[in-house]
């Protein structure tokens, strides 16, 4: 275009007077101890990051960063333009020796149930059935004209009870209001009287497949197991949009306290979804999101024909479902190939069929949505690989079929992870809180490949560590310590549970890094610090590659950094 | 920082060498025949549209648009930059003296209603029931394997027939498959008896309340009326998500070449506003969607706690809540304050009693989100002007209640409108088709405030001009023609259906421009070509601002152009 031109040729003519600055937006995190994973893996040390434009890794330096020297050219070829001067740096920080290292993934959590938790009464903290009560008491003091109480993170077996608690004990704290107590393993409730009046459940109500009723002298004792929570689940007013959103936000700066810059959400509902929208329309969601939406219905509502495409500069994507094959060790859920050593003619609960299970798997891989299935018992880990096998030759590529938590397995099933691409998405907590619970279950002998980590990796099978909050706190750093220690927070038992199963530092921050995105089929996005990825790290207060693992454990967070932003100072 | 100095100071060193060429992002459309409306809703002209960088409205150019001059000065005040050269210009379209407009907006439709009535059976063009049972047999043959055959656009009015069809005559043209077909206005659907199986209605079947099943000898005849259509509807498998991603991609089609730029979405579910996101998310969005959620739920499931911000450079927002009061007039639906003058005893349907109307209202108020009822006969519009007049002492401020259709309007009332700030919602197009049928159900005796046009804006009442499609055609230079003339495509009746409530040109374009952005708290964003709005225009065959009505029904789109990008182009 004419018009195009003369003035092209007139804003050259104007060049002298008129060029504006370059363009100064990359920066550089300087004077570090940089602890990364290479494309392999294995460890490098660096010591600054060069972070491009768009908030990516350009580079890890050995050494300090020096200011690239440029010398204009005495000349140029007629017609050709001068070369590009040195690109000035957008911001400079002296991190004054500080350890930086990949911001970590969890490859296993529930966003909103942890933010939810953060809103509600919490009793994870209780020792005793007594101090649980005083707590319920304090807490309703406190939040006066709530039309119902709502609690999670009990768990008999810290109060040294031995048994479930009962309606009774709950209405001796709360008696007039309707309060409803899930279990620290979200595999259990505890309801007050009132609580099962409002749900209309009686001494004749039938618990449904996949549930348990407690029952005591013929009437409902106030305890009700997986899918029988629905029972009273149902009556209970859901939170509003406007406490999903402040949930949100607590989760949100809970989990970049901690380090975690990208979260698996396994069981993504349509209500969780929106509000993750709502705070990305905003420019407030920061923590990265791979999306596992709750079952079918949600996966098609959500998400619709095919997994949506990575939203908000990848910091949100919904990319498979998640299903739910047993329950829980603790509730005697977790479905066993043999029955429970402290619960004989029980072996737990099989929630989804052979056929309908598989066919949910293929109507997701049908649209190429990713499977992701909880199975804690040995039977119910031996009955998805059976699946997956069987559906391995109809859906064929990089499925990368997930298996979470993957607790107890037949030692005969581990090689098939392995053989069949199966990853095994695992959190170490969990074996500092269940080892004990797990002993009394099932006995050491049945127990050779239970949270077999070591046994994982010596079968190539692709180890994504995550927490599973808000059943276990997110902090990651404990968990690396477990998984090369195999030890609680008490230190016990000497030497290690089962200490065969230890795996290295690498690989234990390989799979809360590198591994966790790579389940997510996120590693192009970030996980690592490869040049291209996003620029996710932490500025942390001790070097983690050195140091002892009870150290590892109490690590602090100084600073978190996403996509080449700081979302996160310690104390601020 | 003393790294930025430096290497600022380098780049202006360099500045000779190295100074790249302006941004060229803004363009001109010139020598144009413009036409559009002031900040008052006066006609003004213009030669040449000038669009910013954002793809918004720079200037309306009286005349050509001219290269603006540009002179160095000779010396300039020290430490003072030279001035800024002009900008050079991306493109510059020249017109050929076409007439350009306002991009126009539907105040009133249903886009994934619109999108699947174009990917489903159409009945609106058959002119007797003979003809629409050829059309079914036709579209069976040519869709095997049809689980079910859903279609829309029947009309017996059209038909002649002076009765609803029936079941039997449904059977006649396709008896194994299930068949169900709405009426063209929604309010009435038609099963075949394989459809009434599948739905498990009998002669037992009780019609619920705001809804009628037709009966012939005792046993349902074959049409459900309004609330009854759920009976049917309820087993109707809904349509897959890639169904409604061809559906909404064939509406946008559909929109972009008849000239709308934006369109008020009058009844969103959850699934239509995620095929909305789908295709915005993808960039595939272009035409601007004002939401309004069908029902509370739906409002806040999508929206949440308040109405969500513009999204996707203004191209989607959820502002409000839809609701319905009444049916249609056609169906005797519509709720009258008289009897029905062909069928006495009925008065139409009233379908939210006034306490939960109310509560409704108040709790979408509540959270600010705006209020649009569809109000079809005079005690339904009498009724929500009561409803608007009691809450208004709670809910203050700017809430531009709806009424949505005001079709008849007893003509006490219509000052109402003016006093209480509601916006009339109305379709001109409704009235080419209604005209006879309005005289038979109601007489012209109780016609005198029905599309009262004039009137509304005699009482200083917001005017917004939409089709309702699919309910009718979205065009809208039938609905400007309508509005000037109160006349049918045939020109019917001589001199226009009570002349006395006819509009201007400038009237109809503001109702399809200014009054539909305003209608929807659009009126900083778009609607008219005032400076700062978003550039959406048309380039069309004919100047409608001088040419008679009939011209002005046939008038073809060129070209339509959304946020100053090109997104129509006729014939390509």
């Amino acid at each position: 275009m004419k018009n195009y031109v003369s003035s092209a040729l007139a804003g050259a003519a104007m060049a002298l007077a008129l060029c504006p600055l370059p363009a100064l937006a990359a920066g550089v995190i300087d004077n570090v101890n940089g602890i990364a994973l290479d494309a392999n893996g294995a460890i490098v040390h660096f010591g600054a990051l060069l972070i491009d434009d768009d908030g990516k890794v350009e580079k890890l330096i050995q050494g300090r960063y020096k200011e690239p020297e440029y010398k204009r050219p005495k000349k140029r070829k007629k017609g050709e333009p001068w070369p590009e001067p040195p690109k000035g740096l957008a911001f400079k920080l002296d991190a004054g020796g500080k350890t930086l290292i990949p911001g970590l993934i969890d490859a296993h959590g529930h966003v909103m149930g942890m933010g939810l938790s953060l809103i509600t009464l919490d009793l994870s903290d209780t020792r005793s059935l007594a101090q649980a009560q005083e707590k319920i008491r304090a807490y309703v003091a406190a939040n006066p004209g709530r039309k119902w109480i709502i609690g999670t993170g009990w768990n008999q077996e810290q109060w040294g009870l031995g048994r479930f608690p009962t309606a009774a004990e709950l209405d001796a704290a709360v008696g007039d209001i309707p309060v409803w107590l899930e279990r620290i393993d979200g595999h259990a409730g505890w309801a007050n009287s009132a609580a099962i009046r409002a749900a209309g459940v009686t001494a004749a109500t039938k618990a449904p497949a996949g549930g348990r009723i407690e029952m005591a002298s013929g009437k409902p004792a106030g305890v009700f197991v997986d899918k029988a929570m629905d029972l009273v689940q149902k009556v209970v007013p859901p939170p509003a949009p406007k406490d999903r959103d402040l949930a949100l936000e607590k989760a949100q700066r809970a989990l970049l306290s901690m380090g975690i810059t990208g979260i698996a959400d396994m069981g993504t509902s349509i209500e969780d979804w929106q509000a993750f929208r709502r705070s990305a329309d905003r420019g407030a969601l920061r923590v990265r999101i791979m999306s596992y939406a709750a079952g079918l219905d949600n996966m098609v509502l959500i998400a619709g024909p095919e997994p949506t495409p990575w939203l908000y500069d990848d910091h949100l994507r919904m990319g498979g479902i998640k299903l739910l094959l047993d329950g829980a060790l603790g509730s005697r859920g977790a479905w066993l190939k043999a029955d429970y050593a402290d619960a004989p003619g029980q072996r737990g609960l099989n929630m989804i069929p052979g056929t309908p299970l598989r066919n949910i798997m293929s109507r997701a891989a049908m649209d190429n949505f990713q499977v992701a299935v909880h199975a804690i018992g040995d039977a119910a880990n031996g009955e998805i690989l059976d699946a997956v096998e069987e559906l391995g030759d109809t859906y064929k590529g990089d499925r990368r079929w997930r298996i979470e938590h993957a607790q107890i397995v037949d030692p005969a099933d581990l090689p098939r992870f392995g053989r069949l691409g199966v990853v095994a998405s695992m959190q170490p907590v969990h074996l500092a809180s269940d080892w004990r619970m797990a002993m009394a279950r099932m006995g050491e002998a049945r127990l050779q490949g239970a949270y077999a980590w070591k046994a994982m990796l010596d079968n190539r099978v692709p180890l994504a560590f995550g927490s599973d909050v808000p059943v276990e706190s997110a902090n990651p750093f404990p968990g690396i310590a477990v998984a090369m220690t195999r030890q609680d927070a008490q230190g016990e038992p000497v030497g290690g549970w089962m200490p065969q199963q230890r795996v290295s530092f690498q690989a234990a921050l390989d799979g809360f890094t590198r591994q966790a995105a790579y389940a997510g089929f996120a590693e192009k996005k970030f996980g690592s610090l490869i040049p291209g990825q996003r620029a996710d790290f932490l500025l942390i207060d001790r070097d983690i590659s050195s140091a002892q693992p009870a150290d590892i454990r109490a690590t602090q967070v100084l600073e978190t950094w996403i996509g080449g932003k700081r979302v996160y100072v310690k104390g601020q």
